[in-house]
């Protein structure tokens, strides 16, 4: 649901005063596919980024994590095709080189500039290729080519993900927010192969700024489930660069988080809609759990279960694989209190299937997006996942994606 | 590795002393499919069990656990077709109406018979035909029925599971060892929709028997993995019947351990291998874990991981979703000291993937089984999982398999 002060545009991550953007092919994907994306602003900005939680993280998030720690930034270059991940100290080098090169071609610092790389793990980075790529991004940076940022950081996604706002706090006073976004298989709870750039130009401090990203990532990005693997390059990464309205902690904090969420929530779900192969999303709501994390994992639990994906696949009302999956969660509950609705149809009461009408179910189940909604009667404590269906398309993408 | 002491011999749970079995169709299946199994012993023999962990259990599974208690038992009775979970108060009737009437059939204490199910989740069992089918059960119980009862603990398996050896403590000093198994879907690691029956005429206290049955499952059942489910009516159950050697604890008890390893990983390979969909399996061994639960939760995340099963299925030597894998593992080990192989072949060292010979490894990749050997040179502990291909054969399985 859209918050009434929020409003969408165009733009994308130049949507917002100050940001410019570019995408072009520099030549590590095949056929002149767009692998290289640059976002830029010339003024310093309060930045934030939230990375992934596996152990082997890529070249390019040890690198970007470092340089966040100043919490300022003015720059964002990314690269698809290739992750520049298990590439040890070689990819540490050209992670840092990408980084400088692209501040020398923008004529600011170093310390400045973040890094992200997605795509085929395990190769060195065609630096040659990168090196003239920054420097034709860095002289094509406009406010018309956000599509293109979003199209050329794209591997095995199907659409572009792009999204602007402009939130309202009052009259005459509003700030702008845009995002980009990447992801379609190790998409996991906990983030995955996905990338992510949101602009805007409030003015936050970093620490604020990182509180409302974190808030926002768990709420969406942490949500989304497509194959249960957690990649080694996640990264969601915001820029705010001071040219609008000041946020301080207090009421426009709220408002700013609502605008930040809404678009990581939007993001979020492009994502999971585009999870490779998939054919329709499912959202799975959890109310009544005695913790929020309760909630979190039986929503993820079901979100993510093959048998579950499948069913979803097959148009099968299966309430019993979903009353598995919130078994094996590890959330707490009371297996003899559980509700399970498809839409508003009650499948399941006191943990027991009901005898509910078939057709209607099947009807339901067929439709583009799938809503179940389970009560645990535990709690008061809520969350929604989302996933998408497991399909003979995942197979085959992920059979033939050679190394 | 079979150890010399071990031979394996014909007959299944039928193959020790004084054990009976009968597999028959009564009708919960279509097609006169087999769907009721009956193991006997006329000797009341110790017994123990092994249970799923899913917080959802099914009803036989609950009543099951209550006749172990006492660590005696003499019969287990066992349909497939319907998993008689998620069916409340009238499902623990059915499941105790199963116990008790099978005791009446074969004119034994109500407190001696395990009861089992698997199937679909949610569907009351049709009663009258389980208890025609238990009278003609146990009417029909013999020493050349094994293979039946193998067969009627049947869902989507494709094959039979079915061993028996006979285990040497010196000369002329043998005990003998059969099982049956079922599973092919929802198999994850800590068991999944899996029902293993394991006969002995070996002499063991009951408590002794419990412990060698939680040691051998650790190894086996719960190192497997086809689809990352856990199911709400797993269980492994062992009755020994005392008709042979008395197992102590001390050096015949390892050697029955032994024994009991070999039939319980034998039967958990058959189950990867006969996983929904699958055309091959993959054995995962991880070495030089710092403890024995950083050696499993590697092992298990790499075979469990959706990725690396459709590289394992496109015959693709992809190290980095291995790599990956362990990374969100939980494991504790560095990144940076990790070596893959596949079968002698390395392909990454010191976390970085290697320029290995690719068609030697593509060879590699497509025979029937591969072994993925990964040391963390973290410590000294290991453990190994055995996972197969996700295809799209079990997409099929599982979008059609319907409520």
């Amino acid at each position: 649901m859209k918050p009434k002060n929020i409003k969408i545009i165009d733009g994308g991550v130049c949507a917002a005063q100050g940001f410019y953007a570019a995408g072009l092919s520099c030549g590590i994907k095949k056929s002149n596919k767009k692998d290289l994306a640059l976002v830029y602003t010339p003024f310093l900005s309060s930045s934030a980024g939230v990375f992934t939680k596996n152990k082997v993280k890529a070249a390019p998030v040890i690198i970007s994590q470092k340089n966040l720690d100043k919490g300022k930034s003015q720059a964002i270059i990314i690269n698809s095709g290739n992750a520049n991940a298990a590439t040890g100290a070689q990819g540490i080098k050209d992670a840092n080189f990408m980084k400088d090169e692209t501040a020398n071609a923008l004529r600011i610092s170093k310390e400045h500039v973040l890094v992200a790389s997605t795509g085929i793990i395990g190769l060195p980075l065609p630096m040659k290729k990168i090196t003239s790529g920054i420097w034709s991004a860095s002289r094509m940076i406009n406010k018309s080519s956000s599509n293109n940022a979003a199209e050329a950081i794209l591997t095995t996604d199907l659409r572009k993900k792009e999204i602007a706002i402009e939130i309202s706090f009052g009259k005459n006073k509003i700030i702008k927010m845009g995002g980009i976004a990447k992801g379609s298989g190790m998409i996991c709870p906990n983030m995955a192969t996905m990338i992510c750039v949101i602009t805007t130009d409030a003015a936050i401090d970093p620490s604020l700024l990182k509180k409302a990203l974190l808030s926002a990532v768990d709420d969406s990005f942490n949500m989304i489930t497509v194959d249960g693997d957690m990649s080694t390059n996640d990264c969601v990464l915001v820029l705010a660069n001071g040219q609008s309205l000041k946020i301080t902690n207090g009421s426009s904090y709220n408002v700013f988080l609502e605008g930040l969420k809404y678009v990581c929530a939007y993001l979020a779900k492009e994502i999971a809609r585009d999870g490779e192969g998939a054919t329709k999303i499912m959202n799975v709501v959890v109310n009544g759990a005695k913790t929020l994390n309760d909630a979190r994992m039986a929503a993820k639990a079901v979100a993510n279960s093959p048998l579950v994906k499948c069913a979803l696949y097959g148009a099968d009302p299966n309430a019993g694989r979903i009353l598995a999956a919130i078994g094996y969660s590890g959330a707490n509950f009371d297996p003899n209190k559980v509700e399970i609705f498809l839409g508003n149809l009650k499948l399941a009461e006191n943990g027991v299937l009901l005898a509910f009408d078939h057709a209607k179910a099947v009807h339901l189940m067929k439709k583009n997006e799938v809503t179940f909604v389970i009560n645990l009667k535990n709690g008061k404590h809520s969350a929604s996942a989302l996933g998408c269906d497991l399909t003979e398309g995942y197979i085959k993408i992920n059979a033939r994606y050679h190394t």
